[in-house]
């Protein structure tokens, strides 16, 4: 079956540049399928890529090589690499943007040096036209990953400060922050539904309080309608962690909120 | 061949929601061909939804498998639908979005309820990836559909209230609206060529008149540049329906119009 | 192998008619590999989108068909053209977007008339779905070009004047202009890299100096962060062509420059 290369970038998709990169992986290996992550990570928002990449490898198919260009030293001496993880390939610049895939579970990461895998001549602005979609295509093709250049060790990767969300010291609530805002205007947190369960007295659903920018959200939902039109609710994402939504409308609208926002989640005293 | 399964929905391209459905797809059947026919219905509009579906299926080869997810019942106890017709397969909420290919062309309609084939766990949110997803891959891997769930009766599914052009009690003229605006700014209505052909005398093309919006347009045109640059003009477009235009320019712009506004086509008395 | 059939329109992506488009060439012809390059050229804008398909072409294999629908005359008397140049093919209304291609390289030219292979009827306003694409499926099926209708000689080609970079009148100064600006905000322009090579005294790269709008920018880099975030910077972009940029910003918005503005590139006096 053909091999699936995926890819993220912040290019856009108003210039030429992710047909392009496309050109040169089927130019060099036509028995590939190539899917669109998305090209609209902001530019040169690493973490913003990183959590786009990192929710969503695990729904391809193991063996997958995933291609992440969001590059802002691209022609400077930052590194090229490829990480392999969890029966998955990556390839991405070294500059955090593999933060949330590499892991315990990294298996093998190789710095991308060899030459002969590369477009000629190599820009000093497009490396994922010129070396990482190349790399991709051969990968695909059975390369053994070694060939393209030396091994590294997990801790000479640079990885992006994350914040998680944790308990407050008396375990009375749980403070996290808006990590993304989706199309929908949804403002997704960093807080997964895991560390809610684990608040005093087994908090029913209902007896959780949401707070974002002084406005309280009562009760965890199951679904957006379950709140009236344009009424704010919180839900359980698909990616498994808090979002701060309103039914039929955009939540980041209603609360002028997005990335770095405060989101607190307590239990209702007043239930 | 490979079966080919088209996606439309109102997810955009900013997030990586797209690609995910994608990848479950794949990881479930890598010999399908997927298409996007569009991400940008406006969120929830499932009329928009309807329109576009309709007006494209039958350009693709029948036996295809069209994925609609405008879904902003997700979560709710709205039922997810499959529905044959026309020799084709259509997956959808049961929201009204498949109105336009429901007819007495459908030739079988099934609820989707068997969690065989659903992705496991299945999130509140996102029906897409977890059951449409996989139901379009083990359809198109050739899964009988009525392993997926019950049959329904055609008078079950929810419809929308479409509201079709008409002519005028007088039979003078007829009377539509516009449905939506391109992203050229052309103004798309409901009133197809042939309600024009039954306008009193036969009426020639150049003899018609159009209003929208206090604004006269006369004659129907047949290529956009019969009209000098920035003049409205009207034209049967490539759905079968009177839009209205301007040359290198938008006409949604120049009259502050879009879906709703009210589109008159009458014989031009001034000739 | 697969042929590959590349895109590029002015359609957006709202719309389904690029996903339209792909269903009329998979109904016609399964065994394609259909690649987008870029839906967003500007409505209408012909010399956008001849950069962007004369920039791109190379990157695919040889045999590729190439259709490019910026089609302001549809439904006029325009010819639509197959054009044969540098061991690919390229179908595309004869308005000049062809420009980048057509050259001592074209082999071969014909007007697509033979209606045998339109799909009907023939709207008057999308025949990129009627002609276009069928003719581009049969293409990549084997189809002989001269099928689709009769030769055309190689001056019967509309071209579009396109302005080229040139040395000041003593050599001591390139003038070019912007030609496009990507979605980073990088200023690219029409000037290749090999006429600063020209210019008097074999000029070091920090010896350039750069004008445009009266801002004056010292020295070529060979990467982004050469400079400091914000800073505007001049460097040779990935199409080989100098580009204005700003380190982690946009020049575009910096400068309030855009396509048309002039360039100029001299020796820095000053060093």
């Amino acid at each position: 079956m053909n091999t699936i290369i995926t890819l993220t970038t912040d290019f856009g998709l108003t210039d030429e540049y992710v047909g392009v990169m496309k050109g040169v992986i089927l130019a060099h290996n036509p028995a590939v399928h190539i899917v669109d992550l998305t090209h609209y990570i902001r530019p040169q928002n690493i973490s913003q890529a990183a959590f786009a990449i990192g929710a969503s490898y695990r729904y391809f198919p193991k063996g997958s090589i995933h291609v992440v260009v969001v590059d802002p030293g691209v022609g400077s001496k930052r590194r090229i690499i490829l990480l392999r993880a969890d029966g998955h390939l990556f390839i991405a610049p070294d500059n955090g943007v593999l933060s949330l895939v590499h892991s315990a579970k990294t298996e093998d990461i190789f710095e991308i040096t060899n030459e002969d895998y590369f477009l000629k001549p190599v820009s000093n602005t497009f490396h994922g036209r010129d070396i990482m979609a190349p790399a991709a295509a051969h990968l695909a093709g059975g390369l053994d990953p070694a060939q393209l250049g030396p091994r590294l060790e997990a801790d000479q990767l640079r990885t992006l400060p994350i914040t998680a969300a944790q308990h407050d010291k008396d375990l009375k609530s749980v403070l996290g922050s808006v990590v993304t805002t989706d199309h929908f205007g949804n403002l997704i947190t960093n807080i997964p539904w895991e560390l809610l369960a684990r608040l005093p007295g087994k908090p029913a659903e209902e007896n959780l309080l949401f707070t974002i920018r002084a406005t309280k959200i009562a009760g965890l939902k199951t679904a957006y309608n379950e709140a009236a039109d344009g009424i704010l609710l919180a839900i359980i994402g698909s990616r498994g962690f808090v979002e701060i939504c309103a039914n039929m409308d955009s939540a980041a609208r209603i609360l002028e909120a997005g990335p770095g926002d405060e989101v607190r989640v307590s239990i209702n005293e007043e239930l």
